[in-house]
């Protein structure tokens, strides 16, 4: 049995993530697919446009027959943190047998070849590595600099190939492949040469908008532009979601309450947040008493050493009081479980395979998270099962998932739905019949 | 010399103020009259209607002649830490004689009588507290029960005489008269009877509205009513600060703001701040969850046990991080510094005989708050002049009236005000000429 796993935003799902599905598909011939998919928050450390529930309906019409929410904690992270996380819960199916990622290099060898070294982190490559970070250079920039000069020594790489390393979909392809060696996994990866326009291309650019382009599309309702770059299903979707209040959602919509909120902070509280050192908490503390927008807000706080994604993060990081201590240990521990979104005729099948597999719970219906617990111990007292969970980083990383949705639906411009915890109360997405 | 200290909110300045302010002239024939005043959060939990500036302007106008600004801190405390605050300052003016507070019962000696039992807690009656606590009641009652047992026994009070520390002026005058034991302050305390409506009156009635029912106007804008309930001049000062976009401010407009946040909390994390206990921590994370208004939210949080102005009080606290350890700390201290908002010119002059006089620092330009205590350092090295300053707490307690005001002005619905930190941008008030 061959099973196809792939990590995935869908903000939205669009050609370009058809066109991707489809080579994947094509590529590895699999029995069944899966996606871990983010959830109401996305590593741009940004709302998702659309909620994870109206992303996850979308999927499963697309040729996905299971989607895992990937947790909250992972999907905010950086490139490593969030690999990590996702790479961990296609690991912790254990029925995934292989990934395919996109990769503007698409030369999985070489790519195998660096992952390894910073896997193994070899001793010449630390002293590289200190020589260039010493110098003042970045985390990023002396890292390319210790692998040149690395694999020049060793003969093994030359420049031009290791600078495929620049590139974010190989930076985050590298980090699948580290993932999978921390995590002595079995799933082959391989990867496609990413089509259409690139990750950040704000401009239209026909059937294969990106992502980012599309949101600004939304924003500027230009509806026919979206139209002409999502597949029906989506666009059904999208405008269903808006006719009911519940879409889109912009970082936007969040400025009032992180700015005030940010505005009651003092420098000495924030170190202790997950990204915010390098005297970033001097630079959000001053650029929030003197801003109201929180587009000038990332302006004010940006400079050559933090991205702006970074700051984006971090700021969300902040706001949910996500520390140092709680990220160490996710990135230790890896998921705890894994919540299906929802599922197709053919995913049941393949849950009730993996049912019998995983150390971890499968989650469908999140209220009864507690008494998953109660019932794992109790597998655990009378031997009934092995489990691996580890209880305590289970309800952090679950209740981080709660916080995320309870949070995101309060900006629906329609509140009604926001007066539930929408985990606990949205059933699991079924889609019945061949898709 | 005889000065006149008053403690007020004036939110906003009413008629009924107005008439406190001529009784308490008459009462004490003062040379000079000043008062210390919340600033843009009072002490109901809720921000002021119209801000600090504007407030202390039209004080200036009616016949104060220094405002001075309660610290935040203890602005949004209860009875007992807003009275130790304000009595504090105006004690630390070292200039005023005479405080006047608005009573119910304007029975001084009798209060003082309690007053000198809670300050002193005497054995007997500690014994009594005790009893009534362990039976279940809450703290007020559980006083109220044991003062009754105690006098009777002492044959120095009755019953129906105790009984008027149930109502608030009384209450917070009780305390007014137990921080100046506490302070061994010179201040000669005296009351008179309030006029007007009550306190809690939602209703208008004529030219002595309370300032709640004057702010229900506000807000269905109902300005004719209001005129007629206020003196000219802050009818004035509302339509200037309403065109130039700065007022009112209400409690809802922090609605989607404190929401949100205490979306992100979890109970574990609340018992830190100042008021968070006996169960308050899960009603309050699980209220937030499941509402969308903040009046549903206080409604929700509600029970027999809190009162609505300690929750909404301690979702401030939360909001602004205030901690037990902190309030505990001020609550030992007292005010570190005596903030002008404004003076008129015949205040000018009292304020040059306080320089001569305080041990605590008179700022009058906030945005100097450093080189003002490494002036004082100097002092102290040299054995110039004594200050009994505490700098850490100093510090603290400035940082959160700046913290206040930055939040505060986020929310003014002209943006423009919002982009600085009014307390170091705006100049002090200064009121020339007679008035």
């Amino acid at each position: 049995m061959k099973v196809l796993g792939v990590v995935v935003e869908y903000n939205p799902f669009h050609n370009g993530h058809l066109y991707h599905l489809k080579k994947a598909k094509e590529l590895i011939n699999p029995d069944f697919t899966v996606a871990v998919m983010s959830g109401n928050f996305v590593q741009r450390g940004e709302p998702a446009i659309i909620d994870k529930f109206s992303r996850a309906e979308i999927a499963l019409e697309m040729g996905i027959d299971i989607v895992f929410e990937l947790p909250f904690l992972y999907s905010i992270q950086d490139a490593n943190g969030f690999a990590f996380g996702s790479i961990g819960l296609l690991d912790r199916t254990n029925v995934v047998t292989d990934v395919v990622f996109g990769s503007e290099s698409a030369d999985i060898k070489t790519l195998n070849i660096i992952a390894e070294t910073l896997y193994k982190q070899p001793e010449d490559y630390q002293i590289l590595l200190k020589k260039y970070l010493k110098k003042g250079y970045s985390f990023p920039n002396a890292r390319k600099y210790a692998l040149i000069d690395y694999f020049e020594t060793k003969k093994l790489l030359d420049k031009d190939e290791i600078l495929i390393i620049e590139k974010s979909n190989d930076i985050l392809g590298l980090e699948y492949l580290i993932a999978l060696k921390k995590l002595n996994s079995k799933i082959i990866p391989h990867t496609i040469r990413r089509k259409g326009s690139n990750y950040n291309d704000e401009n239209f650019s026909g059937n294969f908008s990106s992502a980012t382009a599309i949101r600004k599309l939304w924003k500027e309702k230009k509806y026919d532009l979206i139209k002409a770059s999502v597949p029906s299903k989506t666009f059904e979707i999208i405008k269903r979601e808006e006719q009911l209040g519940k879409a889109p959602i912009f970082i936007e919509d969040f400025e009032i309450s992180f700015l005030s909120y940010l505005r009651t902070l003092s420098r000495d509280n924030l170190k202790k947040y997950y990204g915010v050192n390098e005297g970033l908490d001097q630079r959000i503390i001053e650029a929030a008493k003197h801003t109201n927008t929180i587009k000038e807000l990332y302006h004010n706080i940006k400079s050559k050493r933090f991205t702006y994604t970074r700051i984006k993060r971090t700021l969300l990081n902040i706001y949910f009081g996500i520390t140092n201590e709680l990220i160490e240990n996710i990135n230790n521990t890896g998921p705890q479980y894994l919540r299906v979104l929802g599922f197709t005729e053919k995913g049941r099948e393949l849950l009730s395979v993996m049912r019998n597999r995983v150390e971890y719970p499968i989650i469908t219906t999140p209220s009864n998270y507690i008494s998953i617990i109660k019932n794992i111990e109790r597998d655990l007292k009378n031997k009934r099962k092995m489990w691996s969970i580890d209880k305590k980083t289970y309800f952090k990383m679950i209740e981080y998932d709660f916080k995320a949705t309870n949070v995101y639906s309060l900006y629906y411009k329609n509140k009604e739905y926001s007066k539930y915890e929408l985990d606990k109360k949205m059933k699991i997405i079924y889609r019945k019949g061949k898709v």
